[in-house]
């Protein structure tokens, strides 16, 4: 194992990833909270967002989604069902509260007070103690509120179901990569039906997307993937998903010159949330789920990183897709894939 | 104090928020979630937040705000410094995550899963005893993330700063009624200047604000008002307020039948974020700051109380203003009301 040069590989990302981030914060791109994965958002960062959901809409619109929009919150119970805990604890998030009476009060304002007299790096969390857990998680990833939701329906019917979704999602990750924040929002369409209807989708969107990120002018590379499974014991479980190919994701060069970023990721769950919350098809047996994510700030980041910080720069292509005609570019693109 | 009438007002109250939220639950307009306050949100319900929010930007155009979106969270210093602790800490939420090793979450695991042969009600928390205070809160109002910033840049120039916000706040107060949700969206402009700018932007907003519920045919009334401050102590500071005419609110009945919910609000105060974040005018003197809050949700939940569940059957002229002629029926009134 050559450490010196695997150190040498982490300092140059993080040059990288700090010069690209840098960038973006002197354009007025991003905005500086002071807190590493944690920006605003400028009105142009805003409107490339708001182009992309465009074009993702239309992307999807023969499919007959359902739409569904949640806050940025889950239920503690459907986050404690999901089994996110086992694979993932260290990137969720959980909600806590103040609870106490007037005399507490006065003991959490007497820690906070001895707190604020270090500088903001050393501040005691002490009157955090006084802070208890809420009915309430942070959503980890935007499909997770909808899977109980529907749950509750009853069966899918027979041809499946399909939702599109979009929320802020929270992973505990501070990275000084722009492309890793710790709030960031997820797109989706998720199907809810047989194995055969789901591995049909997410072979479908595997297109589509690679489609979309063709049309803006990114560089298409989709590669068998695992998700960052916790621990000693993660890697086994990575191997596993890898070796069942459940797990896509369309990679894109953002902040870094030598590593790539998922910025779409395509997700065969096989009956995992099926069988959690008791989802049925129509003849009874357990539903089957997939998904399409988007990560819409990393897609963002990506066209910033490939075609400059000015997007009156932008190819007039890109442009148009983004802020023009928006559905017949989407609609051509559709067209030619399918001859 | 006749407690028995009070206790048949507030069985009263709940009755009237439940019917409401059932018929918004049957009508597929809010989704429930099996949580009080925590609800999805359907495609009619996020047009009409869509509708709102264009029309709220052509109602300050003129104003040449600067256009910021934060993610739900904040950096946890700054939520310190903002003294929110001191008023509401029962409102505020942290996040907090697992910091541990593989040996801690074999121990988390172990609690989850004893808590998950219980009931969902009745399940333990224990397991959250493994979950560490991170650097980030959730916002609580969505200008707080924006002082802080705007303060990094140096002094406001001569004529102030007006900024537009728009972010999920959360609160911590389940409650039925749907007027009052753990995870809902502010629209905010917020402005930054002399007391005399200030106080100016808040009687512009309270006429502007007024107009726009005239406009959506909802009945307007501007009433003095109180933060709900916690604890004993909460009482004089809220009296405080009150005298010095700090806050007002946009009050519509929404939920309940004998009270109303507060809808808009508008808010002077003083030199509160200025001298804390160190907010300066051009002269050097502190900053004051005011805003204008709309209760994006609120006001949804208005038009479909006093106008119905069936948006197909809305006035003409409130569709037009959310779905048709928005700019034009702005302009017109506000050249109206100029006049």
């Amino acid at each position: 194992m050559n450490t010196m040069t695997d150190a040498a590989a982490v300092a140059a990302a993080q040059t990288d990833a700090k010069s690209f981030r840098d960038g973006l914060f002197s354009h007025g791109i991003l905005i500086d909270t002071g807190e590493n994965g944690l920006y605003g958002r400028s009105q142009v960062f805003e409107s490339v967002v708001d182009g992309l959901n465009a074009a993702i809409t239309h992307l999807g619109a023969d499919q007959d989604p359902e739409f569904l929009r949640f806050p940025p919150a889950m239920r503690r119970t459907d986050f404690e069902d999901s089994e996110y805990l086992k694979s993932f604890p260290n990137l969720a998030g959980t909600i806590h509260s103040f609870c106490g009476n007037d005399g507490d009060h006065v003991r959490l304002l007497r820690c906070l007070d001895d707190a604020m007299k270090e500088s903001d790096d050393d501040r005691s969390e002490e009157w955090m103690k006084y802070q208890k857990p809420t009915r309430l998680t942070l959503t980890p990833a935007a499909c997770y509120p909808i899977y109980p939701v529907i749950a509750r329906r009853g069966p899918a019917p027979a041809n499946g179901h399909t939702v599109d979704v979009l929320s802020y999602c929270f992973r505990h990750e501070p990275s000084i990569d722009p492309g890793r924040m710790q709030m960031f929002r997820q797109r989706e369409y998720v199907r809810i039906g047989s194995p055969e209807q789901v591995m049909a989708f997410r072979q479908m969107w595997i297109e589509r997307g690679s489609l979309l990120i063709d049309l803006l002018r990114l560089p298409v590379e989709v590669d068998l993937a695992n998700d960052p499974f916790f621990g000693r014991g993660g890697k086994i479980v990575a191997d596993s998903q890898r070796a069942q190919a459940l797990k896509f994701e369309l990679l894109i060069p953002v902040a870094l010159e030598d590593s790539k970023t998922a910025c779409l990721s395509f997700n065969y769950h096989m009956d995992h949330f099926g069988a959690i919350w008791k989802l049925a098809c129509e003849d009874g047996s357990v539903a089957h789920t997939g998904c399409v994510g988007f990560g819409m700030e990393r897609i963002t980041l990506a066209l910033f990183r490939h075609h400059g910080f000015d997007v009156h720069a932008w190819p007039d292509d890109v442009r148009g897709l983004l802020w023009g005609d928006t559905k017949a570019r989407i609609d051509h693109g559709l067209a030619g894939a399918a001859t």
